[in-house]
């Protein structure tokens, strides 16, 4: 890749990703005991957030089921906002997540979630914004100024803050609320040097970057913890590329949507280098090159590279915290294809940095 | 319209709604008390579901919470499938729904929600089909035999008893399952006539279907109720019509995919003719006209048709039924435009009717 005659702001941010990282977990990890404190008289958490929170909440969800056994759903804010229904939300962990802290609905959900019954909390890269200010505990990350529209260091943060939440239901969950998980924390602690080693050796784009020119279309393909990022990547060539980028997971692909698959929508799937939906990953890329489509892999070890028509490396991390890594390689792909396409990522027509929506 | 020389399945299957619809309701509406008995040691509704499925439980989740203030969300299975996780679902009452009620994915999911604790429901028009054996309470939708692989009259039939559900969830907050809700009840009795109505006089299609033969993709947004049925519209333009149809809720659409609407990339903005999301659906026309992209309406009244580049008439329901006759509208442009594109809208290319996924 030669590098663009003057640094976007975008890929400026994206750089910034393993000290953003590194500072969001020195601050937080010390408080997963604060989290199982919270949660010890709830039963389920409910994510509220839209956009790339939204994005991020998904892997939340995955985290706190998956990991630490406690159904966890997300959110319609419309409910709050829109019908100002009145839910029972005793016994349930509203997380309310906003990059700025300030989209008035965000707010607006978590404070109308506690006044249903739930106990609140915020995470947020906008320290003393509203949000952080009214929820009962929150976790603001570290990512400093983010100034590109297309979020990529208040993401990854958010999800680092999610992976701690994680440890936190967790603890709880074991009846322990100041136990240690130095395993899961270690891996966790390892993340800001993955994300490090993976933006020296991202693999050459190129490829990936030509073919997504090309067309106008694409489908993004994930599923359990990778769902969210490849969600997130449809979200950031849709806002930076104009690319018509439909995020599916591989089961809703395969009820309907695939049929839109083809030479010129190809398939972007997206999965951890190990664990359970590595195989569901490669049947799909099968799939889709036997109809005559490509497909292109991020991650999912020897075994999707194989099967896809080209295949980018997934980051050396166990599949909880895959995402993390896997997005690294969709935000470098979304700031070079805009670059190609002469459209300049940090300032996506028709979009400002704080979204407000009611 | 100029009718096809050979009627499609697909057309024919568009045509049986109303009579779908009748008995579907002649069913099911008697049985509105097994619904609050069944749901009565619940304080939430857990759906489980997949492709078109999955948008008729987005309905559900408005119902149940907005009508009947009880907390309501959408499960992701492959917590169930993929991961095995164990949850306590003790107090949630799970609702399966499946056309086939063959989908091994959501049969297993319900039975894994069971085994949680928590009490089951399935939607069906699968009558014998393990889904509707398995579960504490089977719904079975009346709407006869499916041919065309694009789901019109098993969608609304299951819409239709997501809304017996959400009278009976009414019934149980209410204390009085016995109860009758006259007035609700003759709303919802009233919708078969109006989609034979709607189906009769369903206004000129052709700048809606010439729009779309003209470009490769298009936004479809809804908010609240209608987001179910902007949901189901994108999945059928993808799966008939080979469109990079993206649907997507109004706010979700503000926070970033806005950018990817221009003159290439319609909005088709569909809102019930009254009620609390129709102001939010034309200030999304304004902003996509003013950006200078083609707004297609459906329904949002009158106030909606003047923002639009071109409007077609909504239903004649209250909000909370106008997904049944939106998806109307959507039904008869996906069957036509996939004809102008010289596709088959019977045998997409590369699904069959009943979709396995684990």
């Amino acid at each position: 890749m030669t590098p663009p005659e003057t640094q976007t702001r975008m890929r400026a941010e994206i750089e910034q990703q393993p000290a953003a990282l590194r500072a969001t977990l020195d601050a937080l990890l010390p408080r997963v005991s604060e989290v199982a404190a919270l949660a010890r008289d709830t039963r389920q958490v409910l994510f509220i957030a839209r956009g790339t929170s939204d994005n991020a909440a998904v892997y939340g969800s995955y985290l706190a089921q998956v990991r630490a056994g406690r159904l966890a759903t997300l959110a319609s804010p419309s409910v709050a906002t829109t019908y100002r229904a009145r839910l029972d939300l005793n016994g349930v962990l509203a997380v309310a997540l906003s990059q700025s802290g300030r989209t008035e609905e965000i707010v607006h959900t978590m404070t109308w979630a506690a006044d249903c019954g739930a106990r609140t909390m915020a995470i947020t890269n906008g320290a003393g914004s509203p949000l952080a200010a009214q929820a009962d505990l929150a976790f603001v990350t570290e990512a400093g100024v983010e100034q590109a529209v297309p979020a990529t260091k208040t993401f990854t943060t958010q999800l680092a803050a999610l992976a701690v939440l994680g440890l936190g239901l967790t603890a709880d969950a074991e009846g322990a609320a100041t136990s240690q998980t130095p395993v899961d924390q270690n891996e966790l602690k390892n993340v800001p040097d993955e994300i490090e080693r993976l933006l020296a050796a991202p693999g050459d784009l190129t490829p990936l970057i030509e073919g997504l020119a090309a067309v106008e279309g694409a489908v993004v393909s994930g599923r359990g913890y990778a769902y969210s990022a490849a969600l997130e990547l449809a979200l950031k060539l849709k806002e930076a590329c104009y690319l018509h980028a439909m995020g599916l997971s591989f089961a809703d692909l395969l009820h309907g949507p695939i049929a839109v698959v083809d030479q010129r929508t190809p398939a972007v799937i997206m999965a951890a280098d190990a664990g359970p939906t590595v195989e569901g990953a490669v049947a799909l890329a099968e799939r889709v090159t036997q109809s005559g489509a490509p497909a292109y892999g991020i991650g999912g070890g020897p075994e999707l590279a194989a099967q896809c028509t080209y295949a980018l490396p997934g980051p050396r991390l166990p599949e909880w915290l895959a995402p993390i890594g896997l997005i690294i390689a969709g935000q470098l792909l979304t700031e070079a294809l805009a670059r190609r396409l002469d459209l300049d990522p940090d300032h996506p027509r028709g979009l400002s940095k704080v979204t407000q929506t009611e």
